[in-house]
C-alpha cells in the first residue's frame, strides 16, 4: 500500500460507483483499517468523520456494498470503489446521495 | 449556495464523471470562485491544492470539460460534475485518472 497517500488526518476519499448502472452513489473516507476491512470482507468499510469511528456500510441497515474493484488515481490520493449495492446508498433512502441538482 | 458546505480550507471535493460513458474521470477540489467560474463558463474550473491557485481544466492542454450537470450530495459536502470531455482527464494521457487497479 506504499503508493497510497493518506491525508494529514490519515484519510483518503473513496468514490463509490455502482458497477452495474455506472451511477456514482456516494463519497466517503477511509483510513488504513477501513481499507483493510474492505479488502478482507469484500464489503465497503469507511471512517466516519462525524462519529470518529469505523463504519461498516450497511452493517445496521443491511444495505451493504459488495466491492468488486478498487482503483487508485494517478497521484494516489483518491480511491474508486466499484460495488454491487444491496440497497440504497443514501441514509434518506435515495439510491444515490447525489440527488440534489445544483446546475 | 447556502446548502454547500466547504471545508475549513474553503474547499469542496468534486467527482468528475463522463456523461456519455459513465466513467469516473477524476476527483478535484473547488472553492467558491472555481465553482462560480465553472457555472459562468460551462467549463470545469478547480482549485489546485499543489499550486494554490485557480485552475481552468484544459486551459493549457485544450482538454476542457464541458459541464452538463452539477449535483450536490445529501450532506452538501461533495459535488458531482457530469461532463463532456474534449480529451483525456489525466495528465498522463489516460482517459481517467483511475487507471491503477488496487484490488
Amino acid at each position: 500500500m506504499t503508493e497510497l497517500h493518506f491525508d494529514e488526518q490519515g484519510l483518503i476519499p473513496a468514490v463509490v460507483q455502482d458497477s452495474g448502472t455506472g451511477q456514482v452513489l456516494m463519497v466517503a473516507w477511509m483510513n488504513v483499517q477501513a481499507l483493510q476491512n474492505t479488502r478482507e470482507t469484500g464489503e465497503a468499510h469507511f471512517w466516519s468523520r462525524s462519529r470518529q469511528g469505523l463504519w461498516h456500510k450497511g452493517g445496521t441497515s443491511g444495505h451493504v456494498q459488495h466491492v468488486e474493484e478498487i482503483w487508485l488515481d494517478c497521484d494516489g490520493d483518491t480511491l474508486l470503489l466499484k460495488v454491487r449495492p444491496d440497497g440504497p446508498a443514501c441514509h434518506t433512502g435515495e439510491t444515490t446521495c447525489f440527488f440534489t441538482r445544483l446546475a
